[in-house]
């Protein structure tokens, strides 16, 4: 880039040794003020630099000088510690005002100050990382995707409600009683791509669901959406492994490939849940139990007692705790044991002495799990290694489950575009209520689902029996989908990565921390007060009033 | 790519006589039948197949088979014109109902019949190469920008209501009169990243404009939204140049940077407008004339008709038009020339004996410029290259304009933000009503305004002095942006590229070329039809109510 392009002639962090004699000019942040020296912060580090002048911490300016040696002794490890820069002059760009708090990773700042100066809060070292290894992430992505002659192509964002919608925004148009929606994913933009021969499409898609409040949930949010033609459901998971193996960060370690893969049905057996972390054991195992090692000897009364209260409020059961003595006699600590029980207890679960046994539900087990992992963790137990990125497929999903408050009615588990295994499509004409097992794989990592997708119906016929025998909704809304699917539809299936991933690769707590400007827990932009209120005056063009 | 992430083992395109005695797996589209044989079709191109097989046009199917050298005779200069493929299985993925027009992009379809049915109409070979031209030219600009060190940055949609953004779409929210807005651009939010430290940002940004109807507008677009710290005019500039010379598609020609610059000032004089076709000349000059070259003799009555009602309608003016005849003397044919004005008329035009020559007021005269140079194309005079591409910069905008209703008033002539040239900045503080010069700059390309940005405020306190003192606006809702400005805000600019950008390059008359599902000019979606009526059980949780 020409040098012109911008005020300085190199960056905070890139100053060495080799640079000592050259003249510089240097522009940044403040960081840290003493005497006559000052460290100058930009995006891509510090330098010591010698001033003459009174200026306040994270001010702007421009300096120009000499590198020179640091004297001896002043050296220290940084990138830029064997160096310093005496400053010829200064220019103050912008003088800081005095700010609510401290710009330095390590001073704690609360979520909410954080987000009311969400701008002071991205300067942080962490921030600037978690932004930058993002946008090279999506840039390998789309590398990959573009090298293997996928097309970008926007879909819109104001669409119509889709059936079932209940999540999607509304936005009201100047036609009376007329309104778009902002749709949860171009699910069916981009099978209408199929339709259209675009063969393989791609798009970072901003997508929205309004639920509420919700913890470490955003109303907008971006998936790495694609699909594409004439594939089955091995093609798409070689894909996405390939993608993921290319674009994943150096620093991170390499990705092995394939992806362990494991049925719905191996999944809830084994750990209780569709999306197991498959870091660590402490499988639910065949007796409905898990064994905690080294249990008996850790866990505290305290430590069964939280383990009994998630068993009690999320899902009204109790527990059946068991410590495996040292002399291998197992003492369960409130229900009587049969002997058989006794007997099977230790070969099948593989218990030792000092193990701790959780006997309960396959479905609390699964959680039961992952918060026995937690407290092994807190007493320095090392159950899984933190560094460790563990890729799974989850295949054969059911199609459909029965509705929460009408058993008799079934409702799609994903979305009603899925089609069947092959061996279980005879199934959706003559025993729809049986479990069959549809083309849809979940991709976990390290416990989260981090992507989703499917194999999709493409012949019209299939579609509408569906949505209408089956889910019994009615298909007129979809006409649209039907018609494209009867124009010559080939066969196709897609996926979706979401924000997660990323989240989970910089190793952040929240997807908060991998976006620019999130909305808080309540759907809030604390920095400008959005959502706001708006005039009676000018939602009359939109013809609503509140 | 591993072949096993496709059911194909080449692409109809792609089959030459080197292919000749291999075993192919092709699939496609039936484009054309005949007897035995079948066009077959993908994104890449067609292959002649012999099927004996009865299907219908736009079936979906797989053939298996051997290539061989056509016939003597049956060659033709097609790509995969000297081979066609015996086919030994077909299986047909699903049968095509009679469509409502043919996939030919010969046959002509009226607007509303391609949007109705636009997973038709994206088969076309055209619109397959318009999407897949502008998401290589997005992926290019992608890569140079990540070259020279941007960060990809998503900012939100869900914002709220700027001051004067009567045309943001509003969104209720699940809070009782809070509503979200669309945003027309993410100003605010990329002059927080400059704030926050990211130095360079950009995002190929989804953006809201409510207008109603307007033909050529779309209610939401993508705009190439760039803005870097520590940076002026000119380095701006340069970076687009280099961004647009990287990424322009090598069949389209190289284009020629540094792009001419013009100011504002010399654009309303010499072409009446302030984004001039820089393709022909036919200035506005001195006498606020225009030449039409030979138009005396090629104008028809009916084309001076036509000038004059642009004239009446458009600006309520009367035209004043002069032949040049062959002995070189003028002849009004409305007005009265004075002795004085046929002197310097010549002279000053340029004009030859056959010209026409119109004289009106110079906004007038750059509308007029345009249709006169359209009517001289449609006599077959050849006024510009039609494959030329003339990139323009206006620069030195005015600030601010008097407000149409009440002169007294300022208005900003792009946004409250834009910083005033230095050597005009003093005016803001003591003639704001005099012609302040901002720092802002137009890309134009052959006519159309393709881009905007400028070189922003950085102080807060002159940001508030425009906000408050010049525009009388309330600086309460911007309070955000102040208080950031008052946090060490480096000096920063930006720009912002356009759809239009897009569909000049790839020759479409219109954005909706460019745009895989766009709306009609009325904002509909007929396809879906989008916008579409919402029950107020369902609008409830926004408590309100049409």
């Amino acid at each position: 880039m020409p040098s012109s392009m911008s005020f300085r002639s190199h960056t905070c962090g890139e100053l060495k040794s080799d640079h000592v004699g050259q003249h510089v000019t240097l522009c940044g942040w403040v960081q840290y003020l003493q005497d006559l020296f000052v460290i100058l912060r930009d995006f891509s580090g510090m330098t010591q630099v010698l001033i003459p002048q009174d200026i306040t911490v994270e001010s702007v300016v421009q300096v120009k000088g000499r590198v020179r040696k640091r004297p001896a002794g002043q050296e220290n490890k940084m990138p830029t510690g064997e160096i310093e820069v005496l400053a010829e002059s200064v220019d103050v760009f912008n003088v800081c005002r005095k700010l609510p708090f401290e710009i330095k990773d390590f001073v704690k700042k609360s979520e909410s100050l954080r987000m009311l100066y969400r701008y002071l809060d991205l300067r942080s070292g962490q921030m600037q990382k978690n932004l930058r290894m993002r946008s090279e992430l999506v840039m390998k992505m789309r590398e990959y995707l573009c090298k293997v002659h996928f097309v970008d192509v926007e879909t819109p964002t104001l669409f119509k409600r889709t059936p079932g919608g209940a999540k999607e925004f509304v936005v009201p148009s100047r036609e009376p009683g007329r309104f778009y929606s902002l749709p949860q994913s171009p699910q069916q933009f981009k099978q209408l791509l199929m339709v259209a021969g675009v063969d393989r499409y791609f798009q970072i898609a901003r997508c929205y669901r309004d639920e509420g409040s919700k913890p470490d949930r955003q109303p907008e949010f971006t998936q790495v959406d694609i699909e594409m033609s004439f594939v089955d459901k091995g093609g798409i998971m070689s894909l996405v492994e390939g993608l993921l193996q290319y674009s994943w960060p150096a620093e991170k370690g390499p990705i092995q490939v394939p992806f362990q893969t494991m049925t719905y049905e191996e999944a809830m057996r084994d750990y209780g849940m569709d999306k197991p972390d498959t870091r660590f054991g402490m499988k639910t195992g065949s007796v409905q139990a898990i064994c905690v090692p080294n249990g008996a000897n850790l866990f505290t009364g305290k430590d069964l007692n939280k383990l009994k209260e998630t068993a009690k409020t999320q899902f009204d059961q109790e527990l059946n705790v068991v410590l495996v003595r040292a002399d291998g006699t197992v003492k369960s600590l409130n229900k009587h044991l049969s002997q058989s029980t006794r007997d099977e207890l230790l070969p099948k679960t593989g218990a030792q002495p000092g193990d701790l046994l959780i006997m309960a539900a396959r479905l609390l087990l699964g959680n039961l799990r992952l918060q026995c992992a937690e407290i092994l963790e807190s007493y320095g137990v090392t159950v899984y290694d933190p560094l460790a990125f563990h890729f799974l497929w989850v295949v054969d999903f059911p199609l459909f489950l029965p509705n929460a408050e009408e058993p008799g009615k079934l409702d799609s588990v994903h979305h009603p575009f899925t089609a069947p295994l092959p061996e279980d499509k005879q199934l959706l004409y003559t025993e729809p209520q049986k479990q069959v097992r549809g083309q849809h794989y979940d991709l976990v990592l390290n416990g989260c689902e981090i992507g989703g997708g499917s194999i999709r119906f493409h012949k019209a016929s299939e579609q509408l029996h569906v949505l209408t025998n089956i889910l019994k909704e009615d298909p007129s809304c979809l006409s649209h989908l039907l018609d494209a699917l009867d124009s010559g539809a080939p066969p196709h299936g897609g996926i979706a990565l979401l924000d997660r991933l990323v989240s989970i690769m910089v190793g952040a707590p929240s997807i908060r921390d991998v976006i620019a400007f999130p909305k808080s827990f309540r759907g809030h932009d604390l920095m400008s007060c959005a959502p706001d209120l708006v005039s009676e005056e000018e939602l009359k063009c939109y013809h609503i009033s509140v």
